[in-house]
């Protein structure tokens, strides 16, 4: 039974909780932000998506970008990064102080037009130019290639389309990338027969994972992503991310939750459980619902 | 990166809803359990945990044991099991006609004493009576072992004190063996060493599963068990048995979250995915407090 692989010795948690938790619900204050920003800072965790910069009509929970992005160098532990979904964008996001940017690619076309208006191939091309503007300024780039296992337009993604966005980005020269279930449908067999798939393609470039957990597997998917050799796994405080409108509806999967998973498992994270928790109970008071994090109710297990 | 085990073909799935899933609910009627019951079965699963032999007082939801044993014999198709504590409930349960027993042994002191008033050894001795009880009459016996990981009490459970009950039911003639995180602490990495510890001293005599998800990891579990070589799971209509006092405090994994994971990476259920949520929705009317089930919110993917 030695068949398993062994699991690494590390791995990094970006908590993704001011972008993708905060980006669905009602706008909140910039104080309220900066609130929650301290109580994620005090858990040690290392980077951060902060925000993302797209048009604030479209998400208007992150119309202040650029005041938020003002108020960052004073967590100067934190790598923060944000959103981009386009070469302005990308300007956007340096001119206001970012040092790392994410641009996003949907790798299903029914995806990719519904969110920005263009195909995947679209998107894809455009690649080259993001990774130029950040490399001028000295930004890191990561590219993550949403829709990565299933479209909520097209259905089940080919494996064949992530691995083309992937090799335009290593071509590129993108510094990290991230494929994410965006719609919260993968298990852990896709997970891990997807990441098989892309790494030869990827070589060493830096890969992550990013999970919802809309239908209650996005822990064993991060177990299975971990298992497959990845060391960077996204997640919100709470599980922040769900929609406040279907109660219990679950968003990205808890940072607490899966700070409790690889603990357990003889993974060291940065992240401090107790301090994970609390942030949760001040995430859940900023957003003015119940969090779907299960350590939030539950607590730590009884040892330790 | 083909060092990942194969997973098995089938897995068997019994809904612990009647047992599991309603011992810490207000009691309800035995027509409302009926109604529930009628809806587990068309969900086509073959086994079911329909009640508990065991002191009306301490569990009065499952007060109504020998009546609703009186009416399984209408649902011809399923195999019916009911929990036992003592020999006394072994007996009840045969004499009410079930042709199944479960008997539950706690692997850690502090559970056995604060659930049976026995120690896990006064326990384990009593296993050989049971299987001559049940044998006698042709009735098929599981030893489940709880806290079979961590034990409210105690804290982590010794993988020898688990292996040494195994040992002593394997001995005895027990048809079935099941492992149970009783407390819902238990994590991927943690079920698989287990399951490989115990494995030579099981051989071929049936060994499942038993999750809870109160800490966010029961699926996760379920898939590292069924990984391991695993083919029965425990699971619940909507993730019955969370603490209805608790909101979203989840109980045992759902069945229809589990039937998603299981059957979108390869592995046939007996379950249909549709009427499982179909009794989700039963089971939340017949408790009258929503259910932790992802399914029941997100419902199946695009595809299918």
């Amino acid at each position: 039974m030695s068949q398993r692989p062994e699991l690494p010795a590390h791995v990094d948690i970006r908590d993704v909780s001011l972008r993708d938790g905060l980006q669905i619900e009602r706008p909140i204050p910039l104080s309220a932000k900066l609130e929650l920003l301290a109580a994620v800072a005090a858990t040690g965790v290392r980077e951060m998506e902060a925000t993302a910069f797209v048009s604030p009509s479209k998400v208007p929970a992150l119309a202040d970008a650029a005041e938020l992005a003002a108020e960052l160098p004073q967590f100067a532990d934190i790598e923060f990064s944000a959103l981009v979904a386009s070469p302005n964008g990308a300007k956007r996001a340096i001119a206001a102080g970012l040092r790392s940017v994410e641009y996003v690619v949907s790798a299903a076309d029914g995806h990719s037009r519904a969110n920005v208006g263009r195909s995947s191939a679209e998107a894809t091309a455009q690649i080259p130019e993001i990774v130029a503007i950040a490399h001028d300024s000295d930004v890191t780039v990561e590219v993550i290639i949403a829709t990565a296992w299933d479209c909520p337009f097209d259905g089940p993604t080919s494996p064949q389309r992530v691995l083309d966005v992937v090799s335009a980005a290593v071509d590129a020269g993108a510094d990290r990338l991230a494929i994410a279930d965006t719609i919260g449908t993968a298990t852990p067999r896709r997970v891990a027969d997807l990441i098989d798939r892309l790494r030869p393609r990827i070589a060493d470039v830096p890969l992550g994972a990013h999970f919802h957990n809309t239908r209650g597997a996005g822990l064993a998917c991060a177990y299975a992503a971990v298992s497959a050799g990845v060391t960077r796994l996204d997640a919100s405080i709470g599980g922040l991310g769900g929609c406040p409108f279907a109660p219990g509806a679950s968003g990205n999967i808890a940072t607490e939750d899966l700070v409790y998973l690889l603990r357990d498992s003889g993974v060291h994270v940065d992240v401090d459980l107790g301090a994970a928790i609390a942030a949760a109970q001040v995430a859940q008071r900023a957003v003015g619902h119940d969090l779907p994090s299960a350590l939030l109710r539950a607590g730590d297990r009884i040892r330790d």
